[in-house]
């Protein structure tokens, strides 16, 4: 069996294909927003009515205590044959600010090669080209050369709150050798891209007690412990000049990255000053010894994500606060553990402040660092499906922020998961104008069928 | 003239200065709340009627564009008598919380030889313990020993919106040997106190700019600098590990504690223990070398008043935001000036900060320091006014906060301020239950009564 005749059905009917991407499209499926609840379901429904109508067996819809989860099982390849499970999520972001959209955002349109739409790219454009590259195995060659599992989850943008229960008591059921999952980016257009590592994160609060109450700096001021500044004074020592993080053994458990990854790394098409540009800072600023890219996707790290106490309204009020308040967070690599780490932090957070201050940690839930092996069966297997379609050799990127529903499968199903973006770094997902390039839904779709082809070798 | 008569009229006369305190207090003349503009507006008429009736020349009220000055001229002694002008303040806080007082703060009540009502110590009674004082003179003496200028303002409470450009509008009126104000409280019961320093104050805000934009700290971290990081680096080195603030030339003209200064202050009966359990710390903590007292009142110091950035609501988000902000404020002691400190302290965070990152400042209003001279004729005059009456030795007291119409005073009119103080520190001011000791009030005008005769001399 080649896939030639796949390719030739997928390329007559991309017209069918969009226009039942836009039916999807048009729903608005925000997940953040109850008022639109029956919109999400009705988003399930009309995913369920569709991957049955394509041939998909054992189609449902699951309700959860949040929005539903439509679950498939196709296996009919035979106990040899490798089982997959597919992710993907339906619901979307809220399209705010809706002034700024050139088309609005629930009625899909092309203009320029670009599919115009809230969750073209994310995620539905992405995950529908699966959907597609099945149907177009099912309708040309009667069946699928593997074994596939399709979830397919309605509240990803609001945390994916109940995807880990259902997950845990759906663990036998969802048995797999791999997850599939497209709802990421390639590192640039014409590039195909397979994420195999994202951070981990551990995530703390702290609150520095000073006095039993709030004092008037001028009666009491240079003889009693500031809060504020005494928080300031832990902070300041989280990072030594070389901008490495002091918490003790905070790299201990770091798997340090190999010399052909970083050469690798070195090789991507990066510029420095663009990414200078883009974040509009004076100067890039990290650990010693690593390359921008390298801090990003390689290295664990620390920062503050919110700092609070005293006065912080208008004008001049000569306050000494009782508290002083802030979050932090390190983003972690493999083979560190937020638990772990976040214990230390907590340990290294009391030790360093002062004895006349009394510090309160908090500990928010953390999430895993994730390491694929990039020599693994079926990232070779997606690898010589990219390259097949795209024409170009596969770069290897890694991700610097946590994808939660990657930790629950590695977690709780302990596979792999094989991290394949079809999306462009300029699709805007979560703001006004998200958009999807005609061509890589296309292209997203003749990869999903050669995908099952080399998983099936 | 002995002051006998005038003893011996205070004393008959007590039930009916206490009832004319009553009326003042009854009077709810809260300046912070615009519904009570009018009661403000009647305390003002009240004062200037009740200061024409016992006798008091030239009395008028001032229109400002805020709350009215009442103010009175009462100079008969002659060219070679002094000039004292009396400030005080009639307007009062709010009473809130309303439901904590035990007697109803406009209904003053006479309990355990205590008068509960709100201002009872803050201000009105203290400045009306001078009117009585003037009253008692003229009633048996016929006339004043000195000449007098009396300024009672209605806006103190509010910052004293009006007072500096009136006091330069009138500074020739104004013109005088000294200012009388007694709106402090005594260092410890039945020990007679004049304060001679007053901390000045020199206050900023700071602005740490990263990125142009805030940022996902799972992409970006580690790569770029984190404002709130930058910022709290910048804080913790505005201290060395001596307490003492690193801003160059901070400390240059700084007027150093005398030896015989240092030890009247360790003579004091101070508690140290009381103090830490007051405030609540677990550790006092300042300047080395100095004592609480002397951190307090004789050393310049550097508080952050509020910080703040990022993310500050519940739960753990992940953001790296764009800005980062503190409010920062030095307390300080004669001689520095606060324009200088400011700008001193704008550039050394500017020198602290990192290349990556911009800093902004901003200098609010500042206030001078004041230093009063411990042996100049008006405080010696004070001093045997005040242990006449209270026979006690008075102990001379600084204050760490600045009083800003002391300010006013001492640089529009360039004269000394003496400030004796009739409250105690459990007058409960800007709090329900506010009370001034019925025996402080009266021991408040005979004090009042001797100070004219000393001061005459």
């Amino acid at each position: 069996m080649t896939t030639d005749p796949i390719f030739e059905f997928i390329e007559s009917k991309e017209d069918r294909f969009l226009e039942e991407l836009f039916e999807l499209l048009r729903i608005p499926s925000i997940s953040t927003d109850d008022e639109h609840a029956e919109q999400v379901q009705q988003a399930a429904h009309w995913l369920a009515a569709h991957l049955e109508s394509i041939g998909i067996a054992d189609v449902a819809v699951h309700p959860t205590d949040g929005h539903p989860i439509v679950y498939a099982r196709h296996c009919h390849a035979g106990d040899d044959a490798p089982t997959l499970l597919i992710y993907g999520h339906y619901d979307v972001q809220p399209p705010d600010p809706l002034d700024e959209w050139k088309s609005p955002p629930f009625e899909p349109q092309v203009r320029d090669g670009k599919i115009f739409a809230r969750g073209a790219t994310d995620d539905k454009g992405q995950f529908f080209a699966h959907v597609k590259g099945l149907e177009a195995w099912l309708a040309t060659a009667g069946e699928l050369p593997v074994n596939v599992k399709i979830l397919l989850e309605g509240e990803e943008e609001i945390g994916s709150k109940h995807l880990g229960d259902w997950v845990r008591d759906h663990s036998d059921e969802l048995a797999c050798d791999a997850v599939i999952i497209s709802d990421s980016s390639m590192f640039a257009p014409g590039i195909p891209s397979i994420t195999y590592s994202l951070r981990g994160l551990a995530y703390l609060e702290m609150t520095v007690h000073g006095p039993s109450h709030d004092l008037h700096s001028g009666l009491y001021g240079g003889a009693v412990p500031n809060p504020i500044n005494e928080l300031t004074r832990i902070i300041a020592q989280l990072h030594d000049d070389d901008g490495r993080v002091t918490i003790p053994g905070f790299y201990d458990d770091v798997r340090e990255l190999q010399p052909d990854e970083r050469q690798a790394i070195a090789e991507l098409p990066f510029d420095e000053q663009d990414f200078v540009d883009e974040t509009g800072v004076a100067e890039l600023k990290g650990e010693d010894g690593y390359s921008t890219l390298e801090r990003i996707w390689a290295r664990p790290t620390l920062d503050c994500n919110g700092i609070w106490g005293g006065f912080t309204g208008d004008g001049a009020k000569t306050v000494l606060p009782a508290t002083a308040h802030a979050k932090f967070s390190c983003r972690l690599v493999a083979d560190q553990d937020p638990d772990d780490i976040a214990q230390r932090a907590q340990q290294w957070v009391e030790e360093l402040a002062d004895d006349a201050v009394r510090v309160e940690t908090r500990m928010f839930h953390g999430g895993q660092p994730v390491l694929m092996d990039r020599d693994g069966p079926q990232v070779q297997a997606a690898c010589r499906a990219l390259e097949q379609v795209w024409d170009h050799e596969v770069v290897f990127t890694r991700g610097g922020g946590t994808i939660p529903v990657v930790s629950v499968f590695s977690q709780l199903l302990d596979v792999p998961t094989v991290l394949i973006g079809f999306g462009l770094e300029d699709d805007r997902l979560h703001s006004p104008n998200e958009k999807f390039n005609l061509e890589n839904f296309y292209a997203g779709i003749r990869t999903s069928a050669r995908l099952w082809e080399q998983l099936a070798r």
